[in-house]
């Protein structure tokens, strides 16, 4: 009998939940159920009025993902419940909120519904940026040695600005939670019934640290008296490393999904570190890219070093037993809609509609005729700040060297083109700090569907580049947590890395760095760091002072 | 009987010519006339393939454009032939041709009809990039004083260039020419039969100089042997000032033109130069900007200085008796009308189509909704390189300071921006060096049309800016040059100044800096010089490196 494990992934507006065979990695069957409340940022479901920068979810959406997905995988494959014998889930992180000691979400009281601090405050909630401040500013100013392992930046979407935001404007809902519990594992709790604290979502968003634990309470308490036993009262839950279980499916957990319980569930994996497993990247060395509106830089090592402008790095943040870095670019696929959206000329978008091309497509073509360095264009890829070595949301976009003769396509190559130099300098910042990295990988729709633009990256970076073949990488991921938390005697795997081999999903093709185009790459590359260090650095403060109102 | 004048305004592709009433000024008629050869940028009427850069006329064109559009206006108008007392003429300038001393162009003459050096080479022929080249290291070298009215560079454009072009390629056709003349001073010579050479065109484009003539033989010897003796040779034509009479209209001339032999014909003026007085700018410290595809700036002064960046000055340039100084930008209207073609999305395409505006009304009408500086968004406007105090054809352009929520409007708010920035520079240029600026005037479609472009440029400039009332102020500027060529005795005017006051033609309405936009336009022209030194001074030449293939 073949088995088979389900990768559920949580994101922004919808669960995806993933069939796949342990054995050969197939993935059977897909199924997407939106979230009934979607993203709420401008009003609770009773209508009461949320504040600027506000992103909630319901709870209520991630149960009712749960009833929705894992029937509906079951019933279009004819996969029997007895053939699955593990469940992964994968989540945006960090996307937390206060619950009772019984998991209960507060919002789900009665009392508590129509109190926005009572909600799942989602990753992209953006209202506690002066919380943040001040433990940026209280961090460096005690010399906290944790915060050099985030590029010295702890950033407003993370657990802590969120927590003191609900402390600060509902103090009852902050008394009346025992846990501030990541939604990831909150779904693996209600799935098992046991409360478990993943060391992915701990480590990258909440300070976590393997063998230092979390920040001081002298620290929290310079922070705000009232938070000074802020780990005992909030984050008391015990941290596991991936690549565990946490639980059997309980008796609710196998109603909720028609599954059996007992099925093996595992300890949850935020959504982009869940990729690395799904393009079978489990060794040190093996860059990922997880490409979309913005781009994830995840990178293995044996070692601890202190990277400037990371996000993050985790021991256990990944694979079991190594450290996993995490480094972004704010903005990638964003350019480029932001380009398609308000620079893609009329007779262009018609012309794009008369060769069935979707813009994307259109302009890429047109900018595949160019030759590296031959429009004589250069952009700095800012236009949503710099959040990797510059760690500097302020700076902006530039282009620079049009002439009357420039076409759209010389400026879309440019952003392109921009995109990668900012990819190269993250690389360069890794190599320069200790981090090896001998192969790229990418995945995500942008590396699957242009190719112009993933040859560009392997120029400018002078390394080949690998694609992932799955479609949802993070699913497929999460599958094969599902696997290893079953163990070979239920069919699965014991060892993570077995695992990730047999079900990780690569192409083979390779893009090669095409030797004609590394060297004027180079040079472009040289003129990219001297105007991003030039406005990033503090020479000219321009970008700055213009955003001043 | 009332008296009337006619202005003839030679442009680049067609003749236009003004029937004006000299006491009132009022513009009577109007008919415009296109050159059946066009621009001639590929091949001569015979197929013969001209070269990269060029561009020639045909001077039959300009005989047809006065058989055309004399008597048109003539009959449209209904005005009498005895009623019209002068006749003006401006030309493009520097547009050269070979002639022999009876006036025959050598391109009429069978035996050169294949030969492109017999042609006409129109203001636009850059051909001769490397002939200027070399003038300029030759003056530089030997430290020529003359060059230093002319910012220490030669243009391509001008006549020397092009004369010397026609002794490389083609030393028989250079041989066979009495006479290497403006096209200007040419068409005054067929109306009369004397032959003249305007102080406007000779000071602007062939380093003639009232009291000092043209360079020495010594320079043009160190040129070239060969050009030891070209003054005599090619240029031997007397300079007459501006505002005086080449002569009466021929019985030949009166064939071509229905009109009565005897009638004045002026001395021929540059075609941007004619808007002075067609705008009532006759004396020192009115800064007149010529708006346009690109835009010159003419100002008057009682005294000679020496003003970096500008393209020359001229005793008798323009008013007789003062000194008139132009300085230009490149690049002005071509800036917006890349970015309508190559930068405005459909969507807006569509919504100006509906509301029945055309794309630039569109723009500007979206763009006048931000307040200085709201943007954050700063250009540099050298999209067709700085032809002014910079003085450098390889710069490029720059847009600085876009976000994923920038608007198309306010990159072309930036654009119209940077260009009064640019305005900005060359009036303090001409500040710094002596040059007194009081008031501001601009002419052409631009200036009339865009109430938000001037309204800026006055905010930028701090300094009111009153409009030209006419639609063809160069054609009206030639007819004032006629009625003065024709003078009080034949019911015209004596004084140019009187006559300038008379006919020239200002709207009443001021664009007054409105304060609250004074201060942080300072701000944003401080961020402008900034960056204009900075890639513009060789701090970092990245401009220029990029354009290198």
């Amino acid at each position: 009998m073949a088995k088979y494990t389900i990768g559920l992934d949580f994101g922004t507006l919808s669960c995806r939940a993933l069939l796949v065979d342990i054995k050969s990695g197939e993935e059977v069957c897909t199924y997407s159920f939106d979230y009934p409340h979607g993203v709420m940022d401008e009003v609770l479901p009773d209508g009461t009025k949320l504040g600027v920068d506000w992103a909630l979810q319901h709870p209520q959406d991630y149960i009712d993902s749960l009833k929705n997905t894992i029937p509906e995988v079951q019933k279009l494959s004819g996969v029997a419940a007895e053939e699955v014998i593990g469940i992964g889930v994968d989540f945006t992180t960090c996307t937390v909120m206060p619950v009772k000691d019984d998991g209960t979400p507060l919002c789900f009281l009665p009392e508590y519904k129509s109190r926005p601090n009572a909600y799942t405050k989602l990753w992209k909630h953006h209202a506690a940026q002066d919380k943040a401040n001040i433990i940026n500013e209280v961090a460096l100013s005690r010399g906290e040695k944790w915060i050099s392992r985030y590029g010295n930046k702890v950033s407003s979407e993370w657990a802590v600005p969120k927590l003191w935001q609900i402390l600060e404007e509902d103090p009852d809902i902050y008394d009346s939670m025992d846990h501030f519990a990541e939604a990831g594992d909150w779904v693996v709790w209600q799935l098992t019934g046991v409360q478990t604290k993943n060391s992915c979502m701990a480590g990258y968003k909440c300070m976590w640290h393997k063998t230092e634990g979390y920040p001081s309470k002298e620290f929290f308490k310079a922070l705000d008296p009232r938070l000074e036993n802020v780990v005992e009262e909030k984050f008391s839950c015990p941290v596991s490393p991936l690549g565990t279980k946490a639980g059997d499916l309980s008796e609710y957990g196998a109603r909720l999904t028609g599954l059996k319980p007992g099925t093996a569930v595992a300890i949850a994996i935020g959504d982009a570190h869940a990729s690395c497993p799904g393009t079978k990247i489990a060794e040190p060395g093996k860059l990922l890219m997880i490409m979309g509106t913005s781009t994830c830089h995840l990178i293995h090592s044996e070692e601890e070093h202190i990277v400037p402008g990371i996000c993050g790095f985790v021991e256990d943040g990944v694979s079991p037993g190594l450290f996993c870095y995490e480094a972004g670019q704010a903005c990638v696929g964003d350019h480029f809609a932001w380009f398609v959206n308000n620079c893609m000329p009329e007779s262009y978008a018609i012309a794009a509609r008369n060769t069935g091309m979707d813009p994307h497509e259109y302009l890429t073509e047109k900018a595949s005729k160019f030759s590296p360095g031959e429009s004589g264009i250069i952009a700095l890829d800012w236009w949503n700040g710099n959040r990797s070595v510059l760690v500097d949301a302020e700076l902006t976009g530039m282009f620079l060297g049009m002439t009357l003769q420039t076409k759209p396509e010389e400026l879309y190559r440019a952003l392109i083109e921009a995109t990668a130099f900012g990819t190269r300098r993250i690389v360069q910042a890794y190599r320069e700090n200790g981090v090896t990295i001998t192969e790229v990988f990418a995945t995500g729709g942008i590396a699957r569907k242009n190719a112009m633009l993933m040859q560009i990256y392997a120029d400018v970076l002078n390394i080949p580049i690998r694609i992932g073949g799955s479609k949802q990488s993070g699913a497929l991921g999460s599958a094969i947590l599902g696997a290893v938390a079953a163990g070979s005697e239920k069919g699965g795997y014991d060892d993570y890395y077995e695992a990730t081999r047999m079900m990780g999903n690569l192409r083979d093709e390779v893009y090669m760095p095409i030797e004609d185009n590394v060297k004027p790459y180079n040079k472009l590359y040289n003129e990219y760091i001297i105007l991003h260090d030039y406005f990033g650095r503090g020479t000219n403060d321009v970008m700055k002072r213009l955003r001043k109102k």
